[in-house]
C-alpha cells in the first residue's frame, strides 16, 4: 500500500503568518501522498466581534449559531483555506482547497439536541467521509486541504471538529493507504517532564497507555487526545503522531514528537 | 466529442433565494457535463459595509484593494461558493466548489498599473485556464462550481471578472469538448423591441452581428457582451446563449435566450 499522511494544524500555525509560511514549506516538502487538515483560528473571533456576534457559550462549550456558522463558513472555507491554497500553489504543491460539501466528501449528522443545543454541529460516523472521492483527487495529483465546515447531505452546512475530520479522514482512507495521522500542536509531543525539555517520550505502544496514564506521565487533556489516537490506531491507522508544527520535517527521520502505534 | 455547458449566473440569481433554489434544481437537472460559474452579489457589498469598508470606486471603475480582497474572498469562495456547493448535493448533483488556486485551474495576472490602479484584480490570457485538471474533475463524476477568485501562481488571490472566467473556461475546454458557454442575466437575451416581450431574437450567426448593432438592435452594453461572447465562438465555443436564468430548463429544446453561433 502506498503511504499517506494526514496532517492536521491548529490555530496557533494559521495565526501566525511566519510560522504558517515555514509549516507550509515543510509540509509541501513531504514526500508521498498527503492531506492537510486546518481549524479556525483566532480570525473567525475577530471577524465575529467586528460584525457585533459573540462568540456564544453555554456550560463552557460553544455554540454555532446560524451567524456564527456564516462567520465561520467565511473564514475557514473562504478566507483561511483559499489563502492557504494560493501559497501552497505557489511553493509548488498541487492543493485543492475543501469543505465536507465538496465532492460529498464528508457527510455529517447534525448534533441532536439534548441538554445543550449546540447548533449547526456536525458529528461523524464511520460512513461520514468518501474515501473514494477523496481517493479519485489524490490519483489526480492534487492534495487536499480541508477545513472544519461539513455538510448533512440536506444542503444545510456544519460546523465540524478539525481533529474529529482528521482521525474519520485517516480512519476512511487506511483501507486504500499506509496511513499516518499527524497532530501538530504547541508541545513537542508527550513530555516525561513537562519542566524539561528533553524528556520526550519518543513512542507510545498501545498496552503502554494504561500504564502512563497511572504513572501521571499522560495526564489532563492529553488522555482524551492519546485515546482519540489509539481509536483510530484500532480502526486502521499505523500509526499518530503528536508533536510541534516547526519540527515536521523530523518526521522523515521518525524523531517527530511522540508516536503511537500498536 | 461530448457536450459540455459552461453556466455563468449572476447576482440577481444569487441574491434570492427562492430564485437560486429554482436555478440550483434546473441546473441539476441538465444533462451532460457541466461547470457552474458565479459572481458575487449584494452579501459581499453588505458584509463590506458591517465591516466599514468602503466600495472603492475611481472613474466608475471599482478597486480591489486588501480589505476588499479579503471580503470577497469570504463571500465567494466561502458563504457563497460552500452554500451552493451543499445545495447542489442535496437536489443531487457532485458539485465541488473552487477558486482558480484550487488545482492551480486558473493562473491569472495582476492588471498592470497604468492610469488607473485596480488593485487585486486578475486578468487571463489564453494559458490561463487548465483544462486538463478541469477534466480530471469531470471525469471523476464531479461538477466545478466556480467563483470569482483566481491566483497569480505567486501565492496571491486576485478578484476576477465572472464573464471573463466563463468565457475563458469554456474556450479552453472546446479542446475537448462540445462546448457551450450560457449567460443567465435578467433579460430573455437580445430584444428586437426592449417594449415587446415577444420580439426575442433566437439566433445570431456572427456575420449577422454589424447588421444588427447598425440597426440598432443590439446597441449598449450588448455590444461589448455580444463582442465577447463571437470572440469565444471563434476561438472553439460551438454556442453561446444570452438568456434569463428561470428560462434555463428551454435549453433542452434549443429555446433558451438568444443563441449565438458561428
Amino acid at each position: 500500500m502506498n503511504k499517506l499522511s494526514v496532517i492536521k494544524i491548529g490555530g496557533n500555525v494559521i495565526d501566525n503568518s511566519e510560522k504558517l509560511h515555514q509549516f507550509l514549506l515543510d509540509f509541501t516538502a513531504l514526500p508521498g501522498d498527503k492531506i492537510l487538515i486546518h481549524g479556525g483560528g483566532k480570525i473567525a473571533t475577530e471577524l465575529g466581534t467586528s460584525l457585533g456576534i459573540e462568540a456564544k457559550m453555554v456550560d463552557g462549550r460553544r455554540i454555532t449559531d446560524i451567524e456564527t456558522l456564516r462567520v465561520v463558513t467565511m473564514v475557514y472555507a473562504g478566507l483561511i483555506n483559499k489563502n492557504m491554497v494560493a501559497q501552497l500553489q505557489n511553493k509548488g504543491c498541487n492543493a485543492i482547497g475543501l469543505t465536507g460539501a465538496d465532492g460529498n466528501i464528508i457527510k455529517a449528522a447534525k448534533r441532536p439536541v439534548k441538554e445543550i443545543d449546540y447548533g449547526f454541529v456536525g458529528d461523524l460516523n464511520e460512513t461520514s467521509v468518501s474515501s473514494e472521492m477523496i481517493n479519485n483527487l489524490l490519483k489526480a495529483g492534487l492534495v487536499p486541504v480541508l477545513c472544519a465546515i461539513t455538510h448533512d447531505g440536506d444542503g444545510q452546512l456544519l460546523n465540524t471538529n478539525a481533529d474529529t475530520i482528521a482521525s474519520a479522514v485517516a480512519v476512511a482512507m487506511s483501507d486504500r493507504y499506509d496511513t499516518s495521522l499527524i497532530y501538530c500542536f504547541e508541545k513537542r509531543g508527550v513530555m516525561r517532564d513537562i519542566e524539561d525539555d528533553n524528556s520526550l517520550v519518543a513512542e507510545i505502544k498501545m498496552a503502554e497507555f494504561e500504564g502512563l496514564k497511572n504513572e501521571g506521565v499522560v495526564s489532563g487533556g492529553m488522555i482524551p487526545k492519546l485515546h482519540n489516537a489509539f481509536e483510530a490506531i484500532k480502526s486502521g491507522v499505523t500509526a499518530v503522531y503528536i508533536g510541534k508544527a516547526d519540527e515536521l520535517p523530523l518526521i522523515d527521520q521518525q524523531n517527530f514528537g511522540t508516536r503511537l502505534i500498536k
